[in-house]
């Protein structure tokens, strides 16, 4: 099977350098065909290999997101949303598959992503972690078997750089839990609990953040009965895991038909 | 919908007046209808509801077994494996569903209940609580999902009483870890490390017993891989659980074909 | 050397139960003496023991609160806090120790103990376990030995029924967190974290608080650096533990002087 | 304040490449002055910031031990163990102080340091994170505090690659543990626990160790008595804490009469 050529957007930045590092570890299934950065950038015409200390690859960094998306297989994004709609149309128009792992989206960003989806693949997730993934699918099967008598609490933790909480991570655990109820989200949370609150509410989902040091991600989902607890725990110790996903949902676009794919279709959970 | 009528072997005890108690809070769903207990032991003739700080119940203990499975829908049995051969005879006789939590079994015992297995419900568990069995069946599913580049670790903690290790609980969830991963859990259990041990072995399962104070049980199974973990987690802080299981189990034999079940089976779970 | 004798404000209570079980198993170096409850309680005139499942102590409950400190060596009160200041009083006029664990207290409350501590022993707490105390003395000294680069954090876990957050004993942890980094508490406390909160503040005291289940307490103190954490934990699983706490600190009042002592005194920790 | 000239044998491995950049962090209270490879190694006559990835330093590698003790203020040492007798003849000699992160160390050596320290400042330690040794000291003081009825267990987990159970740091803090019962560690020890093990002994230490992933070093203490339990738990993410904790140890050496000295000794603990 011929490799997979993969692109990245951000290529200089730490996320691109960490995803440079997965392509590396692919064993062949996946080559570096080209990386981008901002015009200005310093590392534009070096080799994204050398950046990544991995040795060099003979691949360029350029500013040219239309001759990536032009000449690639597929390419992974993390950097910031701006320019996501830009490259969606420009993923449709080269018919090249796209991988996004950028948070915070905005609605008409999700919209470019779908219009997209009708002419390539598109892969779309806040966490690629294979870790979170799995456990987000347990999350909703757990949250489904069991009845309102278990509470469910979402606890996490992320270094003191943060500045939002609770984590989108969290929010995903959250959504999944919601869905296995069949219950919206936005009705039943219970978000920074602090005073006098009261009794907890009967199929309430409680979240907790915790911030310090530099820890890369953890959060455990708390279903809570009387004299028992189940606990689903993930915790990240490194942002590699992220780069590692990618590479593999950008794997996993070859041949696929156009959509908008999440990574429990890329990991075939059944999510 | 009439109450399922219940009869408790070992009463008196300590895991028969917890059965007592969950049957009152069955809300009608169940009703105790008759326990026995050993000839010569003290509580024969009193009212187990009495025991059990619940009130009186209306029935009296007797040491009859034959007229206990004669009378009632279901039988709970968590007494000593000395008598589940008798008992399930009885069960067989009677046509009457059995719901079995006595640990230790022997071989010869579970041949018993298969044989009477065909003439009546039998429901066998070494833990009836629903958090396990819940846990259990995603052990399963997470190490099916997982390659072997994630390390299967599982560790629990009992009081210090516990005289064996590892528990059975950690047992049942290796060999679901065992079962996903299409392995005889025998061939791939590491148990008791210490001293110079060598790197660990791909595709071990790992097993670690704590002791101390009146822990009910606590039981983690660990899937670690290269900078990111997942865990699940049961902690159970007392023996109710277990009682509620059983009475959950006995309200589902109602109406059920003769059989040897599980609790995944009575919990619906795709263990 | 005589036993100690206890009396209870309470004593049919869940509390006062328990308080009465700790005192059976003291060993001879406690007896009940007396107990009291609100006028119209069901509970005056029977006996404690009976209550509390340990047979007849011979002491009758009674409404007497003045009669109830005159006679006994010390009075353990958890009681709701409106009596605390006219039994403060009591206790200073019989020169009966007092041992409080009544939560919620105002300053006027915190003031007569204040006051009846010149005249007879006070012990007070909001948590008389042994391994919160000793818990928190490490707080303390942790918080003393590591610098701000090591971000604090408490989170706890509690029962759904519980009213408030964070809990008694989590501010507890936090101002000896404070006291150890010598700053004051309401200065550095960070609670309810959510939505953009931006950067974590350096020096703050994070908490968080989570409900479930019927949790009778845990706690966990997080010091947080870069690629290292301690983390202290402290789990209840039955309140059983404070009315240990209590009787032990009851104990230890006999032949102290008058004055207002905490359990770090009781239990000799250097807090 | 003049900064503290450091050299390091075996600049160029993982572990010296940390120490050269936690050195540049040090905020001009350390510098690097020398570092020292074996003969043959291709990083000769490089610089160590290059490798480290922090820039140039000035300093060329060198293989000449004598002339590093002989021309820095202090030296730091994670070698393998063969040269530590050497290394300390010539700390001895130049007065230079040593601080020696070593691990597995023969008896012999042990001699050549304690020889070496009544001409120099030495500092030797298993474990040199900052954590760890606060941690050590907790246990010590909580194993004193606690009686027996707190049964004390540790729990640890590393990288699969690790080829001993239990680790040196589980060790360490079992010997603390053991200290502040009076007791001596081997005599109440209590490892590889598997199969029919009997009840609890009263007093013994367990040990239990698992092995998975990457995970760089977790360690908990448990100390469990009915119904509560404290658990003091560490977490390194990172082998820079180590690096980290030699340079603090370096720095300390500065002005420090001869002797032997742990961490407990450079971070001011009272172990």
């Amino acid at each position: 099977m011929s490799a997979v050529r993969i692109g990245i957007v951000g290529v200089a930045g730490r996320m691109g350098q960490a995803i440079t590092r997965e392509i590396a570890a692919s064993k062949g299934a996946a080559v570096l065909a080209g990386g981008i950065e901002q015009p200005g950038n310093p590392a534009l015409g070096k080799d994204p290999g050398e950046l990544a200390g991995i040795g060099p690859t003979g691949v360029a960094i350029t500013e040219d997101a239309a001759a990536l998306f032009g000449t690639v297989d597929v390419v992974i994004d993390f950097s910031p949303p701006a320019a996501v709609s830009r490259h969606a149309t420009l993923a449709a128009q080269g018919k090249t598959a796209y991988v996004v792992g950028t948070t915070g989206l905005e609605p008409t960003q999700f919209e470019a992503l779908e219009k997209a989806a009708h002419h390539c693949a598109v892969v779309q997730s806040y966490n690629m972690s294979l870790g979170v993934n799995i456990l987000a699918g347990l999350t909703r099967q757990v949250a489904a078997s069991l009845g309102e008598d278990w509470d469910i609490e979402i606890v996490e933790m992320h270094h003191r750089m943060k500045v939002d909480a609770p984590s989108g991570t969290a929010i995903l655990f959250g959504e999944m839990a919601a869905l296995g109820r069949g219950q919206p989200l936005d009705k039943i949370s219970d978000r920074g609990r602090d005073g006098i609150t009261g009794e907890r509410k009967r199929g309430d989902i409680g979240f907790a953040a915790l911030r310090g040091g530099n820890v890369a991600g953890e959060h455990t989902v708390i279903f809570a009965a009387d004299n028992e607890r189940i606990e689903l725990t993930h915790k990240a110790t490194d942002r590699s895991i992220f780069a590692r996903g990618a590479v593999r949902a950008a794997i996993w676009t070859k041949g696929k038909l156009p959509g908008l794919y999440r990574m429990a279709d890329v990991l075939g959970l059944n999510n």
